[in-house]
């Protein structure tokens, strides 16, 4: 079948997510029939350099040998199984890792399908802990340009009006302080301070995206700014939640960003990258202290019932080890920061172009803020195009350009990316 | 590994779903190494017949041949690509074959990973439709006694004080009708008539689990509640939606619960056995009336702008093409029947005993109500642990048993299961 016949029998019944359909009318669909490592290719043999990693999930490149190996190994003994009462390796053997790979303090860990899920469980935990010591603090606190998912609560502690403001007399009321990204960090801190002084006694938790907002333009701003967070969330008694469903998994050049930091939160989300590109997963991980506050006989009414059916999927879990795997054997934190230095290196001529704002980077993502365009023009369309014709997938934030590749990029490969985009950039727009 | 030595380890950092943790001193969790068709086996090789499929979801038994094959051919090709101005063969697939087996005016579909997320979906896209109309009807009416998911949006739709009442400082508030399962059906829908008169103008949708409350009890209700309440949802101007999550997938005896009513729900919801226990998906379908009221040009700001990460996740999508050709190659929904006639014919007797309050059931779930216990004895435990002696693996809701059986279990495998709990709850409780 030819791309245009597939897009037809797409077009007649699926409505694709975070797309104005009606777009599909000038912006032909592209169905993809394989993927291979850095590459997509559709069904005319047309090849595309996945430059953001399939929405930031895609850390190890397309069809990957060594995770198809280990899905099939899976596949022989126990694709699931329910996760209330039972469990199975991959699970034990996933939290146990996670659990050395982050702060010592988060030594528990609550399974779950996707981002959003995470971000609903930390917030309800957040709220029930204190709830379970018989006060109720039901506010929730989140930065300014924020982004943590789409289901009602995930979205209410998020500041995109893109994706919030419609939905505003469904949504409970939330707190949102200035972002460091967009102000100086002591102007943001200081409005956090006086929002906490403000509703003392009535906040639970505190959510952010470590060092970046991803979803907010990819703004970022400096681990300075969490280490005094920190330090404000224990003056106040409020827990901080820190969501790395975006950044996590060696986005930001560590591991996990709150490394750089060197805090612990009390609640830590991932999902994306944990299973590679693959599938869904994502776990909330937290204190001993959190943990026991839900540790009691059942009569007390006290626990954390949170379930989704597919809870610890044996198929997923089996996936996240054989990232992990792939994280330790090729010694890939150690490996990008090649990477990284090649990126930063490679985007500093942008700077000196007129059409552009700024150059910004934290480890595996680089963001080219452009300026000077009409507010109706949809410049982020125009550049994708323009780089889709020569084999180079990038998807622009409304001026914003940026690059999250999958680790596997060569340094040719990252080259090809940027030299693509600064053409297009210095030239055709 | 012994089951106990990786019960130990387990426990040092996994908090599992609906669980209360310190159960688990008491009532050791089970390490699963393998599941094989009807079975589920422990890591010192007992074995357990899996009565509730894996927590509803494992409809075609575990560790199946046909859909293990392809996924092994999906890896090959594309384990997964981002679905916002991509897409490929097995969504396409998929959404042509649901589109097909629901009721005609279903035409549209929007992919997300787990039931909650669709139940989100749903409900945002009907107040979003009135709100592109520039009306806000921020009401949703659900059913007493019901239950639709853990993240705020479907909590909040939700009336199962277990789980939501700890939560009520921190959900929007939505109104419940009296439910059909608690109250005789006419007695239900004048009350649902006067809510919806009484909110007119407000409540955007009316969201009901067809036939079965299922997390509520096992309750269970006539198709002609749900006949008259399109009826009335017709003539309030308000969205019906289906939430078939848990009873979707044959589990009713048909395919969908709503073919048993002869109506068309504006939001059909989906996930659980639409992989066959083998990973998270969900769809919600929805008619082209909505679709439309979201199709514009980009800068109107009426789209529908909800996205996770891995919405449509190819492997997801090739595993329910796999579920769907086994229905259709292995003739499912007509060799359930003699599945269901069997259950119904083999549970009469419980209807005689004392301890007994009502057998009920509909299709491939048949649901023992007990009585007389003292509301403090965890009764349910006792008969989970009971069985479980016997290598049957059921898990009680408080006082109701309940069976709901992969559609791989054979006529002596139902009459085991069966057996073996009416002799619990006959003699040994």
């Amino acid at each position: 079948m030819t791309n245009n016949e597939l897009m037809k029998e797409d077009l007649k019944h699926i409505f694709h997510p975070c797309s104005q359909m009606k777009d599909y009318e000038k912006l032909p669909l592209i169905p993809i029939k394989k993927g291979k490592s850095s590459y997509i290719y559709d069904f005319e043999d047309n090849e595309y350099l996945d430059c953001i990693s399939s929405w930031w999930v895609n850390i190890f490149g397309h069809s990957n040998d060594y995770i198809n190996k280990k899905i099939n190994e899976q596949l022989q003994d126990l694709e699931h199984v329910i996760f209330a009462g039972f469990t199975h390796k991959p699970a034990i053997d996933l939290a146990k890792r996670l659990v050395s790979l982050t702060p010592e303090p988060l030594q528990k860990i609550f399974f779950a399908d996707n981002g959003s899920s995470a971000i609903e469980i930390s917030l309800k935990m957040a709220f029930q802990y204190f709830k379970n010591k018989g006060i109720s603090k039901p506010l929730f606190v989140s930065l300014e340009n924020s982004y943590h998912g789409e289901t009602m609560g995930a979205l209410a502690v998020s500041d995109n009006g893109l994706y919030k403001d419609i939905y505003e007399d469904i949504l409970i009321k939330t707190i949102q302080a200035k972002s460091p990204s967009l102000h100086d960090e002591d102007i943001a801190i200081d409005d956090m301070r006086s929002i906490l002084k403000k509703y003392e006694g009535q906040v639970s938790s505190v959510v952010i995206e470590p060092l970046i907002q991803c979803a907010g333009s990819m703004k970022m701003y400096n681990a300075s700014y969490i280490k005094k967070l920190r330090a404000l969330c224990d003056e106040f008694g409020v827990f901080l939640i820190a969501d790395e469903i975006a950044v996590g998994f060696g986005r930001t050049g560590t591991l996990f960003a709150i490394e750089q930091a060197d805090i612990t939160p009390d609640f830590l989300c991932l999902s994306k990258g944990i299973t590679g590109g693959y599938m869904p997963l994502s776990v909330v991980m937290f204190t001993d202290d959190i943990y026991n506050a839900f540790y009691c006989d059942y009569d007390e009414g006290k626990s954390f019932l949170d379930s989704h059916s597919y809870t610890g999927n044996t198929i997923a879990c089996a996936v996240a080890n054989a990232v992990l795997d792939i994280f330790e054997k090729e010694n890939i934190i150690e490996k990008n920061q090649e990477k990284i230095a090649l990126i930063e290196k490679q985007t500093q001529r942008f700077k000196s172009l007129e059409n552009v704002f700024e150059v910004r980077q934290r480890g595996m993502v680089c963001a080219i803020e452009l300026k000077g365009y009409d507010s109706n023009r949809r410049i982020n369309l125009e550049i994708f195009q323009a780089a889709l014709k020569e084999g180079v997938y990038i998807r622009p934030l409304g001026n914003v350009i940026y690059f999250m590749p999958p680790y596997c990029f060569t340094n040719e490969q990252l080259i090809k990316m940027i030299d693509v985009t600064y053409d297009i950039v210095s030239t055709k727009i």
